[in-house]
């Protein structure tokens, strides 16, 4: 057994932190071997619910937790941690614009990039879930100038699974038989499901579907997925989104040969602005994640392509007194 | 890569659904390697809310889950299951007294018997979290005449797994470290948490506490435990809820070698009633559980026990009338 393995979560007292924390606890995110603490973060009036979070967790009676520690200060959630799932951002309220959104998200971002910069582990690996996931990041990663921007990055493993999932169905093949399916650009409804580069049973998925199917209901499907759970369950993405978390981490801690999405910073692979948050088909090995090179881009993907990065340019200039 | 098993989850909308079906779904309860069907049951009124579980189960492309269906007919829901988790039963609301609990939930488990024994497999598993758990289990069981009353379980792993970690906690020990702790009697507050059998590094738990730390702070604190959960989170224990049925059912199908807790259709064992559902230390081999033969009880233990089953008569005589 080697030494824990220290993991912040940010937001820890929310629906997707809820979803999370039981999963990491129980070993599904770092395996069955791998002592862990639990550095959870929460909003000062948010404490006493993660008190009972917490009382959950030690209820479980998990070998592998060794420690949790609860608090409202980033520079102690941070300490030492190896790992940062920030998970908590403001959501928008009610006749919240955009910006008002990223501003607000802007503070919360800030503050916490520069305690990771601070306090976290050199080789800290994040992972940014909170909304608008991309920008946060960027803005997180900007506040941290002694970290390696590689260190940071923005979940699309949710609409990469659901990507998965929506082709699976729709193809009645097995999950395991789709590979090199990837989401590029920002987690909003503009990100661009690629299925150019997919395959079914190593054939090309674009053979299997129609490209008007393609074009007309699978990606805007994709691109509405979040709001059509929120209609359907009365409450947005949760457990999904946990899911997708532990997922990525433990690719991006156990390496993934099989082609997954991760918003990574950019240096400008395919043509696209380096220095932005950007999500790309990734493979991982030995904890450092690879945007996957040569993906043919039809003018279809590249028009996708562009759009989703002209939205993360916009983001990025909204927030440019924050970079 | 076997057949898969069938899992039958009721009340799968509810808190604890919700957080035990992403486990079952990843592959936490019955390995990585076992492909399942999942058979969610639910109320009329909850089958929109179970519909948006289900998109989220979707959205997480597990490879396991080969096909999930809905419905609000228990018939349905139990066909050809092999395990069948009855989560949801009747909360206790404003005004209800214990009768009323026990008649509205009476009439739940009663369709739930008479559907498991008319349509599940016969070597079917059932455990029954929803409270009164034994009671609502004993119902089941008897109106399932056809199938082996050792088939039927109610959970008192969530209470074992508390006690596990205070006793942990106060003796600064690893969980691993404590052995043959179990839980006898009723899921309530009588339920004995029993320190006499169990060791800590091999050495009697109770040569590392005080008697009347066990007695007066430790036992009462597992029996009231729901309750400070619920003052702390404003809700009650779901998340580790459905980490004690996950666990129970593993160590049912995959066996368990330490003693753990479950109530079991008692034959008489420890001179209790038989007939009852009765929470005994017990191991599990093969699928099938036992319990622990020759446990030391002293006359404070068996003070205790006889109280935890004079509260299981009462309930019993309460629904006699459905037996």
């Amino acid at each position: 057994m080697s030494d824990p393995v220290r993991i912040a979560v940010t937001g820890a007292a929310g629906q997707i932190g809820y979803a999370l924390l039981f999963r990491i606890a129980s070993g599904a995110m770092l395996g069955n071997d791998q002592d862990i603490e639990l550095k959870l973060l929460e909003i000062s009036p948010a404490m006493d619910a993660l008190r009972g979070v917490v009382m959950e967790v030690e209820d479980c009676a998990f070998p592998l937790v060794k420690k949790v520690i609860t608090t409202d200060q980033p520079e102690v959630a941070f300490e030492g941690v190896d790992i940062a799932m920030l998970v908590g951002s403001r959501p928008r309220g009610p006749g919240m614009e955009r910006n008002d959104l990223l501003a607000a998200n802007g503070a919360i971002f800030t503050a916490q990039g520069k305690a990771l910069n601070d306090q976290a582990a050199k080789h800290v690996k994040v992972l940014v879930v909170g909304n608008p996931a991309n920008t946060n990041c960027l803005i997180a990663q900007h506040n941290a100038p002694d970290l390696d921007p590689a260190n940071f990055t923005a979940m699309t493993k949710l609409d990469h699974n659901r990507a998965v999932a929506q082709l699976s169905h729709k193809v009645q093949a097995a999950v395991g038989d789709i590979e090199g399916l990837a989401i590029w650009g920002n987690h909003s409804s503009t990100m661009f499901p690629d299925l150019l580069g997919a395959t079914i049973n190593s054939k090309p998925a674009l053979d299997a579907v129609s490209q008007a199917w393609y074009e007309e209901d699978y990606i805007p499907s994709i691109q509405q997925r979040g709001a059509a759970i929120i209609q359907a369950r009365g409450s947005s993405s949760a457990a999904s989104a946990a899911n997708a978390a532990v997922e990525h981490v433990r690719e991006w801690v156990s390496g993934s040969e099989r082609v997954t999405s991760m918003g990574v910073f950019s240096k400008g692979e395919y043509d696209t602005t380096d220095g932005l948050i950007f999500s790309y088909p990734v493979t991982v090995s030995n904890g450092v994640h690879k945007v996957v090179e040569n993906r043919e881009l039809n003018a279809f993907a590249q028009a996708k392509i562009k759009a989703t990065e002209a939205e993360l340019i916009e983001e990025r200039d909204t927030v440019a007194h924050l970079l």
